[in-house]
């Protein structure tokens, strides 16, 4: 089981905990959403892409025509499997991306898509197989506020620094980026504490308690949750 | 019929204008949203928890071995029937509060949850049978800029002040804080006002124009109540 | 087919780069949200309605006694068809408007409701058969920061300059307001390249790349969209 | 002596708090400062300016060739001893104004200039002998983002409503709008006020505690107050 | 020398870094300004106070005739020497406090206030001879918004956790808290600190590299700065 | 007269009119403020540094220790005459940079500093002989929330494009950015516009209405500019 299998099945608060534990208490994209409350979770390494503010004399719809243009071109060129970020200043007053270049990148492979300012054609993409993140729905083409400028370099997303490479992790809740240096650990501490949370859950379910249990100071707590995992085999 | 009881059958808005009418213009608190459309509508007593910032020195994550630590105790202490309110400051970047801690406040049978902040495991809190509301879902764990202080005191939540005992109904809409003091008037008069505005609403679908019919300035809408509602025994 | 006719089959971001092409790049309104995912598309000329700070010797209940009263009025005189826009000065800490004067718009034929505040019984209206869009839901009643004051004067909605007789077009993103002078010409190009942009995503979603082909910039693109267009008769 | 002369020796703080008294408890124009320290007292009735956001077509700098575009056409017809007060939306991130109509104001006897945008030219401005306020400097011209529309009508400006003739006070502090029907009222209380805050402050300075002093619910303060007046003769 | 002495010997920022060092990040009191540029600096333990959203009904003008009122009471007992800090949950749209109160405070011996909020009579308060910080000017009477509740407990302010007894160190940039525990440790190093700072700037003045003297990576800028504090015995 | 030297004649409001008539509607930094209200007129080249948010494990205090720390490098390198400009993501919670480094800056002959964050030791800046802009004051070191990672790319710095290179000019008001490839033309048009606004000042001290004059559509205002022109030989 890999690394990005465990997270895969770990939620964001939980990774979010382990990430505390070592010091990490910035990773949460802030103000960010899914697209559709029914898309799959998402894993991957980040792929960036950073706008600065549009010019209006750099941006007509015709440096669209340039194959070279940083937009389009990291659309090309994000690799199967990554997640593509976008830097948008946290500005969704006009578009980071609309629907059939993120149509693209589903269909290149890529693993989902997150920006800190919005999509247009935002109907469309939460119908896309792929998940998608931002912070609300945005019509105006990016030209009328976004530059794309630089591929692939560090990046700030809803106040979180992204470096290439970072694990980025999504589910209904939101977007954490693990820094690629404790991705290992990180899974597997949150593949435990997800055990440990389920069988929590469904302790208080039955009606106990949590002082004691959550966290299990009382040994009866750490006895039971042994036999738990015993019975389940996790 | 209990106050709790007509409570139940109105709106937030329809409660917001009785309270308007006697001067309470500050009543609904802003900014929070249902988990779920499909929750149930809330009403209880309020019990409240008070979070300041959090210092890092005083906030590792061992602070919740002790059973006394406030936000575990008032977990445990709220009594069934009320509805546990947060003032998180307006600040959604980490967590109020997680499933586990919602599910027991649900197993222990309290009416609901508001924060002015933000839950984490929300997509697990919003398929609880337990009405909740939050600005936005926010996985870091509250330790990372909250730390419990007091409970049941006079806070404030989404700019409302809320004192424990104060009347707090939620709807799809969102949540209004009855001061206890007018609890009853304000729960005999919005049920009156519902009466009023589903026979309004019934005669605007059939075309009536709203002049003279809503307020009732013609003496045709007030005998035209008068016979519906004796029709239909409100 | 007539511009409204057109322009109900193009999306709210095709109209704004259309838009865009010809120098207008604030014609989104900003952060207003249907009330439904199922709402059907808005499309009508606007018609306006201002409000400003309400103060509280002028804005009792007692108001709505008036039938002069600009809110009610202009419930009652906005023509069918078209689109009820509010400027509440983007404050949705008090209603704009609630379920029964949106439902008597409803019924006498008004294509759509906008404003930039919020809706009270905001579920109410998420089921009604007409489109509706605002910030966030507002229990309190109007009067309680709002005064209404003109009918059918240019406004600010979102930080866009509505002006009535404005052509205004809703989907599931949110609004864009198309300046009369040029709603004819808009809802032609916007026409093409709706035609366009279908036969883009089914080539990408055949796996075709985007560079060449959005924009064509390669003849084969060109070739393969003319053929599309005359199979399909579009 | 005048209203208008009362006004002149009292704070904006005594006056909000005479409206208070009177259920008015929004009248202090929020988020808008002096342009300079040292600038006099301001006090006269409102005369208003209406923006709107600007749309690019209607907007080229041409338009300040009509003699009657609005914004030239206020600054000409708003009478000797008035106060211009300016809806900007509390948008500053493009000039209400800049120096040479401000200065154009001053020279035709204006009282001042209240926006809740921002003022271009504004080093210009602070050194004129004419009160302004404003969020904060601003250089874009005007017509980068509003477009001026209707003269001497009701507005908002700071979260306040402002009717013209509605009395206008501002100190170091900022701006309050006196209703004009309580004008006279409000002067004679924040008058009388002014005299007591003026002992209180006296009595603080010399050592004594506010307990029975502020209010005065000591017969020693009412009896100390009333030698005061006497031997003032205020 | 006292920790207080040396506090008063350097500035926030370098108290900052001090902290910073320990771990503790987030203890600038944000948006917070001194009312004067000439105000003396601020040090001193905190005292208190917390506001919660003002009611109608609770907050007339009458409830300062109660002695007991936790305004009034706050402004008697908060020991001579003490900072006073308000929690006024960063609204400034109504006064946390006035002229005639601080001016009791500064009479009392209380070496400065702070609040989140915004002082009313913010020109009166600049004059006197105690350090004053706030967000801005507000007019309105505190009980506009704010309610007393609580004298002496831990609070937030401007985003920082606030306990009594806590150091509040002031200067011309703003406000820092030193949680108590490390009060004399930060006072240590920040006066250590701030001798090689002023050695840095002295050099950097005569015009030398920062690389290799700030930090002191250099030999030579560690033997530099050794013979600078024996020349000035520091 | 180099384009330099006139620009340090006008105002950021004239060069914003300027670009404004060439369609740059967004060359204004956004809430930017000098830190003192006597420095210097600001022209320059802009040399940029770029911050994205710090993670913690990559921004201990040692990391000043590395003499290619981006921050420090860029320092020494950014050419005399040049102004550094730091893209802080408007985010003032933390400093873009303190009063050694500024100083350093002067030292090296700089023109001035402009960051969309804050600086520490702002009351140290604001003493010296070089132009700074920033939001506001910020005690806390960088490390807390910025970390330095590109130099001399372009950048976004209060929502406007900043590309190296490019002009930027800062007065009393604030900082607009020129673009390099207009700066000559742009330089022209303002000294010519400054002349005029000069000669429109002085008629409206005289008395003159702007009517005719500013814009100049009467003939006379023409002719008497024309005569003013020669008569001061501008």
């Amino acid at each position: 089981m890999t690394a990005y299998d465990k997270l895969r099945t770990v939620s964001t608060a939980t990774a979010a905990t382990a990430m505390f534990k070592r010091g990490f208490r910035n990773q949460f994209i802030q103000n960010v959403h899914p697209l559709s409350a029914n898309q799959p979770v998402l894993v991957g390494p980040a792929f960036t892409l950073r706008y600065i503010p549009a010019r209006e004399d750099l941006n007509p719809l015709s440096v669209f025509q340039d194959r070279a243009h940083p937009q389009r071109k990291a659309v090309e060129e994000c690799p199967p499997g990554a997640v593509f970020v976008i830097d948008s200043r946290k500005n969704p007053r006009a578009a980071s991306a609309g629907s059939i270049l993120v149509t693209r990148l589903m269909k290149r492979g890529v693993a989902g898509i997150v920006t800190d300012g919005g999509f247009r054609d935002s109907p469309e993409i939460a119908q896309l197989a792929m998940p998608a993140y931002h912070q609300r729905p945005s019509a105006p083409t990016n030209l009328t506020l976004h530059q794309a400028l630089d591929i692939n370099v560090p990046i700030g997303c809803g106040d979180v620094a992204v470096w290439p490479g970072d694990v980025v992790v999504g589910d209904g809740e939101g977007v954490v980026v693990i820094p690629a240096s404790i991705a290992d650990e990180i899974a597997d501490e949150a593949l435990e504490m997800t055990a440990f949370e389920d069988f929590v859950t469904e302790k208080v379910n039955e009606g106990r308690s949590i002082l004691g249990l959550y966290p299990p100071t009382d040994e009866r707590s750490r006895d039971d949750f042994a036999a738990w995992r015993k019975a389940r085999g996790r």
